[in-house]
C-alpha cells in the first residue's frame, strides 16, 4: 500500500511511513483528517506547527476516467480555517508509481534560509539548492527544471507571492502540456509553501511504477461504464469541451447573477465580448486549441489554449471564474487582457478569483481606474517585485480593503467569493455562507439546481430547498474531492440514473473494498465533520457563517433580490 | 440633564436628545451600551453602520480630581470587536458646558467626499470644509485650528492615517498646553472617525456653562477627601509626577517581564538608557517639564514635556509603553530617536504600542534592520504618504506581519500586546486573553499585585489567583473608564482603607444617586457584559481568548517561564 511521505523541512529528514489511520482515505478527506488530527488548530498557518500535505483522491494512479485530481491541504493563511485547494495537473496520478500515497511538510526553517528544490524517489528525498529558480515567475522556473529533470517533468512549484507568503497564493502543478498552468488556486497553500522554504517539488521521472487495480477484471468493465456516463451527459460532452467553463458567462448574465461592479449589478452589458463563445471564436482564429484536459485520464477536457494576437501561447485553464473575476466584477472587457491577467497571475503563483475581486476593490477604493485593463494588469505584475503595493495586492480582498480603506468586500471567512451573485442563486450563496472552505462555489455547487437546472430545479431567488441542496452538494462534493475525480463528473452523476453505481463500481474494483452509495456518503460526510470541527477549535462560530451585510441591505438588478438568511437559518447545511 | 448628539455624517443632519435609555451611565459604560444595542455586530467597522461615540465619564464636567478622561467607542476596525479608547484632554469636562453627554457620529458619506470639519455648539452642529487641513499632520493642523478658533480650542482630531483609514489610526485631543498630545489610542478608532470623513471636532470656544454638582456642599467635602487619597499613596504623589510612567522601564526589566526584541528576552541590557529616570534627567537638562497633567483636574501629573537636544519641545504624554514598544521591542536603545518615534505617532495619528510592535514585525521580517532607530523613524514617516509602506505600517502588527510573511506576531483579537511579558506577569496575561477589548494592559492592570505589590501581591510566575485578580481589576476597571477617572487612582483606591468610599462619596455627591460599591462594582460588571455580548454576536468564542502559541512553546529568559493557561482556565476571568 503506498506510503506517507513526511519532510521536515527544518531538519531536512524524512520518513515513509505506513497509512495506518489513514488508510482508507484520499485527497480532501486525508488531507482534512490528518490536518485536523495533528495542526494545532489556534497555530498560525505560517508557522512550524502547520503542515502542508499533497495527497491524490482514492483512484489517483487508476486509469479511472477524470480521477486525476489532487488535493492540497493545511491551515489557511487566508481563512484562518482548515482548507483544501483542489488542483489538475499530473501529480495525483503520479504519486502512486512512486509508491506514495501523500506527502506532508512540516515544520519550517528560519524565514531567510535558502529556497530548496525537493526531489522525491521512491525511497529518498533530497534537499536541492533552488537559488536558480528563487524569484522566477513560475513558467520561466518551470522551463528551467524541464530543462533539469526532462520532458517527463511533474511539479508543485510557487511563484515569488508564495515565496513572500502572499494569503492569496497558489501552488502550481505541472499540465499534460509541460506547463505550470494548473492552480491548487484558494486559501493561500501557495504561502504555507513558502513560509516551509520550499521553491518546488519535483516527482522523480525515471520511476514510474505500475498500478493495478485490486480487481483488474471488474475495473476493466467498471471504467466502461463510467466513461460512458461522462460521455453521455451533454454538459460533460458538448457545453464544456465546446467553450470550456467560460460558457457560463452568458448564461449567469442571462439569469441576473454575474456579479458585476464588485457585486452591485447582476448583469453586465458587455458579458458577450468576455464569453465564453467569444473566446472560442477568438482561439479557432489564433490557431490555439479548444480542448484539453487538466489531467491524463480526463474525457471532458474544458481547458484549452488560448494564444494572442500573434498566435502564440498565452494561457490555459482560463475558466469562468477567472474571465468573471477579471472582467465583470472590474469592468474590464478585453478578453485578451484578461487573458494575460490570468497568464500573471499562474506566473505569480495567485488565485485568479482572489485577484479579480482584488483588483475590484482596488478601484473600490480609488488606487486604479474603474474597467482599466492596463492599470489592473500594471497592479498585478507588482506581485513579487520590490513595490509594497505588490504585497498588499497578494494578500487579497480583505487585506487590500484594509490598505484601502474599504468596507465593500465580498468576502466569507476571509476569503472572497467567486462568480455567482448569492442573491440570485441563494442556493450557491448557503454554500459560501456555511463550507469550512470560506466563500467557494466548488464546495456545494448549487448553480446546477438554481441556474442549469440539472440534478432537479431550485428557484434561486427563493429560499425552499437551497439549505437542503447546499448541504447534499457539500457532502457529494467533499466525496468527489477525496475520490481524486473532477467537480464536473457530478453533471453526469446527478443526471444519468447509473452515474452513482457507476462511480462506485469504478471506486470498488480499484480498492477490492466494499463502495456503496452509502460509503460514497460516510467518505463526504466524515470529511466536512473534520473540517468543522478544525474551524470551531480554530474560533469559527455559527456567526462566521455569513455572507457581508450588504447583500442584505442591496437588492440585486435586474431582479431586485435580496439576501435573506440568517445565520441560524443556514445551519441546516452543514453536516 | 446634557443630552445625546447624534450627527449623520452623510446627510449632515444632526438632532440632540435626551439621554433616555442611557441615563445614568458615562464614559465606557455608555459607548458600550450604545455600540452594543445600536450597531449590527457583524458589520464592516469602516461601514455606515458603524457608530462612533464620544463620552465624557458621569464625572465630566466636575472639578473632581482625575476625572476628565473621555471614551471613544465603536466597533473596532484593529478587532472586529467593540472598543472603548480612553484618553486625556480637554474633551471630556468640555462636553457638559455645551450641555452635551455624548456625540455619536453616524452613517458615513461616500469615501470620496471632502473632509469636513465638525463645529459643535450648544444647539446646531455646522459642518465646515476641512481641506485647509486635509492631509495634514496633527500638530500643524491643531496650530491651524488654533489660528481658526483661538487659546480656549478644544478639539479632537484624526491624522493622516486616520484619513486613509489605517486600522492602528488614533483620535488626537487637545491637552492643557494646545497641542493634540492626547490619543484615544488603542484600536483604530480614528480609522472609524476617517471613514466618516471628519477630520475634526471642534467644541464651541465661546460656550463655557457653569457646571454644578447635584449637592454641593456634600461634593465639597467628597472632593477634598478624594485628593487626599490620591496625593497620600507613594505612586500617585511620587514615582508618577517624578518619572512619569517610564518609571516602570527599571522595574518590569527587574522583574524580568520587559518584552525584549518581539517578546524573546525578559530583560533588555540597554533598558537604563531608555529608563525613567534617564528622561526626567534629559529633561530637565533640557529645560522641559518632568509634570504636567494631561487634564484639568489631575493632581496626579504623570506626563512631561520632553524637548529635544535644542531644546525645542518635542512630544509629551511619552508613556512607558510607548518606550518600551519603540525600545525594547526593536532593541532601540536611543531615547531621543524613541522620543521622536512618539512625536511621528502623535503627528501621523498613530497608536504607539501598535507601531512599535509593527516595527518590530518589519524587523523579524528582514524590512528593517533590528535597533535601526532612524529606519524605524524613516518607515513610521511613510504613513500618510503615497508610499504603499505606509499603508502596510498605518494597519498595525497583525496586517504587516501578513505583507511580510511573518507568523511571530504578538496580538490577541488582532490587538498587539503591550509591555508586561504574560508569560512573567501572569495575570495581565489572564487580561490581554480575555478582556472584550484585545490585547491591552489597561483593562485589568494585575501589574500591580504581580510586580508592584500593590492591592495584594500575587505571584506572576504561577496560576494561582490570577484570573480571579484580572477578573475584579477588569470590573474596577470598566468602571473607573466609566466615572471619567484615569485608572491610575486605582494605585491609590486599591492601597487606600478610605479610597473606595472617598471615590463613591464623589459621584453620589455629584449625580445626586445613590452610589456605592456596590452601584461601582455593577458598573462595571454590566459595561463588561455588553462588550462581552457584543463580541459574541460578532463571532467571537472562548477560543479567542488565548495568547499566540509561541508563549506556550518558548520560555521567557531569565526566569524562563511559560504561559500555561488554556482558554477555558480562564473563562472565570470573564463577568
Amino acid at each position: 500500500m503506498p506510503r506517507i511521505l513526511r519532510i521536515n523541512t527544518r531538519t531536512k529528514e524524512y520518513r515513509f511511513e505506513e497509512q495506518g489511520e489513514y488508510a482508507g482515505l484520499g485527497g480532501r478527506a486525508l488531507t482534512s483528517r490528518l490536518v485536523n488530527k495533528e495542526v494545532p488548530a489556534n497555530c498560525h498557518p505560517l508557522s512550524g506547527e502547520n503542515k502542508l500535505v499533497f495527497a491524490g483522491g482514492v483512484l489517483a494512479g487508476s486509469s479511472a476516467a477524470n480521477s486525476g485530481r489532487a488535493s492540497v491541504g493545511a491551515k489557511s493563511p487566508l481563512t484562518g480555517g482548515i482548507k483544501e485547494s483542489n488542483s489538475g495537473g499530473l501529480f495525483a496520478h503520479k504519486l502512486p508509481k512512486l509508491d506514495i500515497h501523500a506527502i506532508v511538510l512540516e515544520d519550517k526553517p528560519e524565514a531567510d534560509a535558502p529556497l530548496q528544490t525537493l526531489f522525491i524517489s521512491k525511497d529518498k528525498v533530497e534537499f536541492r539548492d533552488a537559488g536558480d529558480i528563487a524569484g522566477m515567475n513560475t513558467y520561466p522556473a518551470h522551463d528551467k527544471l524541464l530543462e533539469e529533470y526532462g520532458d517527463k517533468l511533474v511539479a508543485a512549484m510557487i511563484g515569488p507571492s508564495g515565496e513572500y507568503c502572499g494569503k492569496a497564493s497558489t501552488i502550481q502543478f505541472t499540465d499534460p502540456y509541460k506547463r505550470p498552468a494548473r492552480s491548487a488556486g484558494r486559501g493561500g497553500m501557495g504561502a504555507v509553501m513558502g513560509s516551509k522554504r520550499i521553491k518546488a517539488l519535483v516527482l522523480d521521472p525515471e520511476v514510474n511504477e505500475k498500478v493495478t487495480a485490486a480487481d483488474p477484471e471488474a475495473f476493466k468493465t467498471a471504467r466502461k461504464d463510467w466513461v460512458n456516463v461522462l460521455t453521455g451527459h451533454p454538459v460533460t460532452s458538448q457545453g464544456l469541451p465546446g467553450f470550456g467553463t467560460a460558457v457560463l458567462v452568458n448564461i449567469i448574465n442571462e439569469a441576473g447573477a454575474l456579479p458585476t461592479k464588485n457585486f452591485r449589478f447582476g448583469q453586465y452589458d458587455k458579458a458577450a465580448d468576455i464569453s465564453g463563445e467569444k473566446i472560442a471564436e477568438t482561439i479557432e482564429a489564433r490557431g490555439g486549441k479548444t480542448k484539453e484536459g487538466c489531467h491524463v485520464g480526463c474525457v471532458i477536457q474544458c481547458s484549452q489554449q488560448y494564444n494572442d494576437k500573434d498566435g502564440n501561447y498565452l494561457t490555459s485553464g482560463f475558466e469562468y471564474e477567472t474571465v468573471w473575476a477579471m472582467g465583470a466584477a472590474c469592468l474590464i472587457d478585453d478578453i485578451d487582457q484578461i487573458a494575460q491577467m490570468d497568464r500573471i497571475c499562474d506566473d505569480k503563483g495567485v488565485d485568479t478569483i482572489e485577484m479579480g475581486n482584488t483588483i475590484a476593490v482596488a478601484m473600490e477604493g480609488g488606487i486604479i481606474p474603474w474597467g482599466d485593463g492596463e492599470a489592473a494588469i500594471d497592479l498585478l505584475s507588482k506581485i513579487g517585485t520590490g513595490d509594497h503595493l505588490g504585497r498588499i495586492i497578494a494578500n487579497g480582498v480583505d487585506f487590500a480593503g484594509g490598505a484601502f480603506g474599504v468596507d465593500r468586500l465580498p468576502t466569507v471567512k476571509g476569503q472572497s467569493l467567486p462568480a455567482y451573485d448569492p442573491r440570485a442563486v441563494k442556493g450557491v450563496g448557503v454554500t459560501y455562507a456555511t463550507t469550512p472552505m470560506g466563500g467557494d462555489h466548488t464546495a456545494g455547487y448549487a448553480v446546477c439546481q438554481n441556474v442549469l437546472k440539472v440534478g432537479g430545479e431550485i428557484d434561486g431567488h427563493k429560499k425552499e430547498g437551497n439549505v437542503e441542496v447546499s448541504k447534499n452538494l457539500q457532502i457529494a462534493t467533499a466525496a468527489i474531492d477525496s475520490l481524486g475525480l473532477c467537480l464536473f463528473v457530478a453533471f453526469a452523476v446527478l443526471d444519468d440514473e447509473n452515474g452513482v453505481q457507476a462511480m462506485c463500481d469504478v471506486v470498488a474494483a480499484h480498492t477490492g473494498l466494499k463502495f456503496t452509495a452509502d460509503e460514497f456518503i460516510a467518505l463526504g460526510v466524515n470529511c466536512l465533520k473534520d473540517e468543522l470541527e478544525f474551524n470551531k477549535r480554530a474560533g469559527f462560530t455559527d456567526e462566521d457563517d455569513q455572507l457581508p451585510r450588504f447583500f442584505s441591505t442591496e437588492k440585486l438588478p435586474p431582479h431586485d433580490v435580496e439576501w435573506d438568511f440568517s445565520a441560524q437559518e443556514m445551519q441546516g447545511a452543514k453536516v
